[in-house]
């Protein structure tokens, strides 16, 4: 049993989101599935997905100013430079966490962590509506 | 065909460690499966899922090593600081690792190359039992 | 309904390479799934896959000067160094990039972004011809 959804996230400003509701919501067949595979995908190369804490927004932040400090702008190697000093950053931002996720499903829901949750991690300074695509896949 | 188990491993120090045996002895199905896939998902945000190389228990060190270089402990823009000076760089290191293994099942075993070793990445100092789920899919 | 291949890349030089005509002129059955998955898997612990920019092969050179100023060789701290100057860092850049994509299938294509393609992330200076597990499943 296959279930696939194309759809956009609202546009969030750059930084690390919790979209699990979001995403959720665009998923009313999970409920279907007595076990399976939720694969998300980002069609981006400079936005990407992760798990992490769903709880404290401190987080969030300290995943923000981590990678600010670890992939910094303006590296005087960067030669790909004409998208704006966010861009190259946000390239490599995003290999480093990945383009997608793959999450059990048990029963009819995501079989996460009590305190794990989905987040969007947008590496731009104005990415826009980002593009996911949600597959879900397994047995009624 | 879906084989889907949770179960726990034994609690391991901080550090990277070697389960591909006791992740294998989980699951006596995987010789049913002729062609398919292992999804191997960690439900925490602490502790981490890689592969790397399977011999040399220097390498598993050095990883110990470099993460603690690279993602340091109070680093003086964190602020989520409550948990203790190792969660936050734990959150860190988990994200960059990943928290799920996706491995080919060819003829009854694991695709994996000569070298490849599953790890448990322990980021916190008392992690203790770390839960996985795992998802064997594909054909008899 | 189920497709596995493997086959090996042609060997590159260390550096990050754009290989996603390479691996779809392995899989002429990908136009025969509907909906589906494409997980990729590297049987390597020193080179490495991921997904970015297909256009400008500048973003592919700030990768690899990236990765050199991250993931630095010679470390004092390693202790893994009887196999080259360039053999811990590559196990490391590989752990931190992941060694499987997930792609999902949508119409007999992959559901790609615009500006995605598939990297390989050749690690090591002489690295030879990469070995990888293609696996395709999904509905006619």
């Amino acid at each position: 049993m296959w279930t696939q959804r194309v759809f956009s996230l609202k546009p969030r400003p750059r930084g690390f989101h919790l979209i699990t509701e979001e995403v959720l919501r665009q998923l009313p067949e999970l409920s279907d599935y007595s076990v399976g595979m939720l694969n998300l995908f980002i069609k981006h190369t400079s936005a990407s997905l992760t798990i992490n804490e769903n709880a404290d927004p401190s987080v969030r932040q300290d995943f923000e100013a981590f990678f600010n400090q670890t992939v910094k702008e303006n590296e005087p190697y960067y030669t790909h430079t004409d998208e704006g000093s966010d861009d190259m950053p946000a390239h490599l931002k995003g290999s480093l966490l990945g383009f997608s996720l793959q999450i059990p499903i048990t029963a009819g829901r995501l079989n996460l962590g009590i305190w794990q949750g989905i987040y969007l991690c947008e590496h731009r300074n104005h990415g826009g509506a980002r593009q996911l695509v949600a597959t879900l896949y397994g047995e009624k």
